[in-house]
């Protein structure tokens, strides 16, 4: 039992250490790389993902596994030692149940399938995308018949990305969280000040927006000895270890707001993985988040409920217009606070307001369901995204660009990935409910730009628990329920309603 | 046969892809990682470092390189295969003399000494470093036991850098060099130029530094698609990938030559590295430098034989004025060009200048000689170092880290490494000697900026032949003989006595 214990502590190790190894492959080949130099690295994180892959899946470890998981043996185990096992298992139970030869299949299709979709949307051409969207489809299902969970074939791949979601529950959330956000944007739509509202028209050189991002970087504390910051074309998070977690944000845009949010919300995942448990789990399972969702819980947090609050921009706006260009100086903290939170359905998700966020989502939500039950054929996916546009939010793209071909994450066989943005929100907003409730000082915090109680409630009510339990558990045992589009609904009402007058 | 054939291609590939990754990880920690990450980085490379040594020493590897290595075999082999059998067989016998447990035991202790050396750099306090360095030397004997060339120990260390190189072949040159260098020095010395000359001031802002830095990099003609500049405290040049060379400078220090310098010595090195030969060799052990000399070799040819050179100058000086802060403009051609080969002995090695450059070596070759015979101890290095300094340039350092601390080689345990700083200087105005026999227009078209013949005719007679041949090899092909400091020297004399006018 030593052996199988020190045996399964060692391979997580040296897993953990391979999964520190890809991160620096992948953010490089996003910040730095010279452009020839793909071909390579393609290969380089190959080798990586196959030397996980197999050692997740050897027999040897399955056995050490069964070893500890007998019931006689298991009593015996710690505390510590029990949650491991019992995860590792569920983990590599699952992943012994799809053949190598389908993830060889799944790579070489997406690893196709990626620039095809590059040129398809260069081009706004859907056609040069569509052979390889339908083969990843079709191995998608073939997926879900590997994992075979109850229910829909869909809730097969939801669970990889938001363990325990299913498509009955998202249904059950999805639909009222559209009929409501419908709702509003039509009360908002009809307001004289909806009507009236003009986006300013900010223009940063990138040396201002890069003043700006950092400060804010060390404002929300994360350390500069663990963390930095680079410039990427989509920003993201990433973790190469404990103490070196990296974010991206991106410039390209004249308009500020873009890589500031994109910091914040980069830096609130960041925070996460920063405070990731250690003692007792660090290099094993359950150092990581339970889901994209709860993740993404994070990110939003300080997206949303931190950096677009009005208690927020009488702090920073201050320090914002120092660092800003001389355009600024004619507008005050109301004009400001307005434009931060300006309503403007539009076709790009990555640019949409925070009201209507959640539309782009539960649309892709919709489809990828549609598609794998064979409800729709991918060949008819521009009309249904167009025509879905159009129904949620009164727009139609003018091209497959910014319509059908904007995301990634079907290029790379991403299905059940877009709903976990949503759910994200949707905790975000349960989490700030309850924040409020145990710190009845976090507005006047938040004024003076001390986050340090924040962060720490962060820490010790989602953080500190890494994959000890489920992401629905640690917000059932933080807000006292699971997820629950209603407190969602109710703050976009507060927030909007009043910014709209109506 | 055609089995085996396959194996040590496939093996090969999957040690260049490890190399690539494992210079990832180098090249990261150097430049961006966060100062927290170094631990975890730590883990990473071991683990890359012991799946490559595993591969290597693998017996399933040897038995296929001997099959293939028998005569009725190798007759049948194409002439590239037998090129690669062969090196990669010598390549294989040798890893497979050294114990796993004498490599774990080596980088256990490095691992310990570098830190270790830093403080007693930091410190400028040899006792720190004292102990670990014993460790070291002891190691080092030990290794020359396990490799056992014939003649003297040191031949068992300098052979992992220049192979085929000798003590007995390196006395000769050096004893040479030395009396020769010391020779000009003392004339030069007493020259009035000298006496009276005073170096140029700059003080040049990171952003200048940076911008000449970049001119100079696209000037070379290093393809911005396939390689990069960074910052790091020791510029360093490292290879992820056929397409993806990086090189970094430092910008730390107010005098722009620095950096300048160091950006074209470590260009040099990138250029080699994007010439190694691809076809029929691509992700296979010719495709490599033969001797770290050899790669020596293409630093100096341009940073000393070009870039110091009056013709480069007259090309590049209004270029280098134009990116200068004012303090320029007052000072004519042939001052700049003095300032830039000013000769001023100095204490530390990667600041000396060109002519006493090789000196350092030379002190540091008879020391580790020295060490390796018994001849002297480690605890006598400090007095040893000093003695010598004032023995070989008159100069006696105030402390340790002036003197005996100022290289981290030895806490790498990387005896047998400086010599081919020497032996690079001593090929790059041999090659040099002869590019100017094969283009008589070489000096026009440097003095119109024009590198485009020079870095053929490299990549011609050095480049292209990878490790087919050894360095000496590939100098006698191209010069007619091989190592030979009386080239060199005489272009020392050819340019100071000039500079000097003595």
């Amino acid at each position: 039992m030593k052996e199988s214990l020190d045996y399964i502590y060692k391979e997580q190790k040296e897993l953990s250490t391979f999964g520190g190894i890809a991160a620096l492959l992948g953010w490089d080949q996003m910040t730095y790389m010279p452009p020839m130099g793909a071909l390579d690295r393609s290969e380089q994180s190959a080798i990586i993902s196959r030397l996980s892959h197999e050692r997740i899946i050897s027999d040897q470890l399955w056995n050490h596994i069964e070893i500890l998981s007998k019931s006689k043996n298991f009593e015996k185990l710690l505390y510590n030692d029990k949650i491991i096992v019992k995860r590792l298992r569920k983990d590599v139970k699952k992943a012994r149940l799809v053949p190598s030869t389908f993830v060889e299949k799944l790579v070489k299709t997406t690893t196709l399938a990626y620039p095809a979709w590059q040129e398809a949307r260069e081009d706004s051409d859907f056609k040069i995308f569509l052979p390889h969207l339908e083969k990843i489809v079709e191995l998608e299902k073939e997926y879900c018949s590997y994992i075979n969970l109850p229910g829909p074939k869909y809730n097969s791949l939801i669970d990889d990305y938001e363990e325990g979601m299913t498509v009955d529950k998202l249904k059950k959330e999805f639909s009222y969280l559209k009929t409501q956000i419908i709702e509003i944007l039509d009360k908002i739509r009809s307001s004289s000040i909806f009507k009236n509202q003009i986006e300013l028209d900010l223009k940063f050189p990138v040396e201002k927006q890069r003043e700006i991002c950092n400060i804010i970087f060390e404002k929300l504390l994360l350390p500069k000895d663990k963390s930095r910051m680079d410039v990427s074309t989509h920003p993201f998070t990433t973790s190469m270890g404990y103490n070196d977690v990296r974010i991206t944000t991106n410039f390209e845009r004249k308009n500020p707001l873009f890589s500031f949010f994109s910091t914040v919300h980069e830096a609130g995942h960041a925070l996460y993985e920063l405070g990731m448990p250690k003692d007792g789990f660090k290099d094993t399972v359950i150092s990581d988040s339970p889901s994209l969702g709860l993740h993404e819980s994070q990110s939003r947090f300080w997206e949303n409920m931190i950096c677009r609050s009005k208690s927020f921009w009488n702090y920073f706006y201050p320090i914002f217009k120092n660092s800003s260009p001389d355009s600024l100086k004619d507008f005050d903290i109301d004009i400001w606070y307005r434009n931060v939170n300006l309503v403007k359905p539009s076709f790009i998700r990555v640019e949409a307001d925070e009201l209507t966020y959640c539309l782009h989502v539960i649309l892709r939500f919709e489809i990828e369901n549609s598609l794998i039950e064979d409800k729709i054929k991918v060949s008819e996916l521009p009309d249904i995204w167009n025509n879905k546009m159009d129904e949620l939010m009164g727009i139609t793209p003018k091209n497959d660009k910014e319509g059908v071909l904007q995301d990634m994450h079907w290029s790379g066989g991403n299905f059940g990935y877009f709903p976990t943005y949503a759910i994200g929100s949707i905790y975000s907003s349960q989490l700030f409910d309850q924040l409020c409730k145990d710190n009845i000082n976090v507005l006047s915090e938040i004024e003076k730009g001390d986050f340090r109680n924040i962060l720490s409630w962060l820490r010790n009510h989602i953080h500190k628990y890494g994959r000890i339990m489920t992401a629905d558990e640690i917000i059932k045992n933080t807000c006292g329920e699971g997820l629950n589009s209603k407190v969602f609904v109710q703050y976009l009402k507060n927030k909007y309603y009043k910014l709209y007058n109506v």
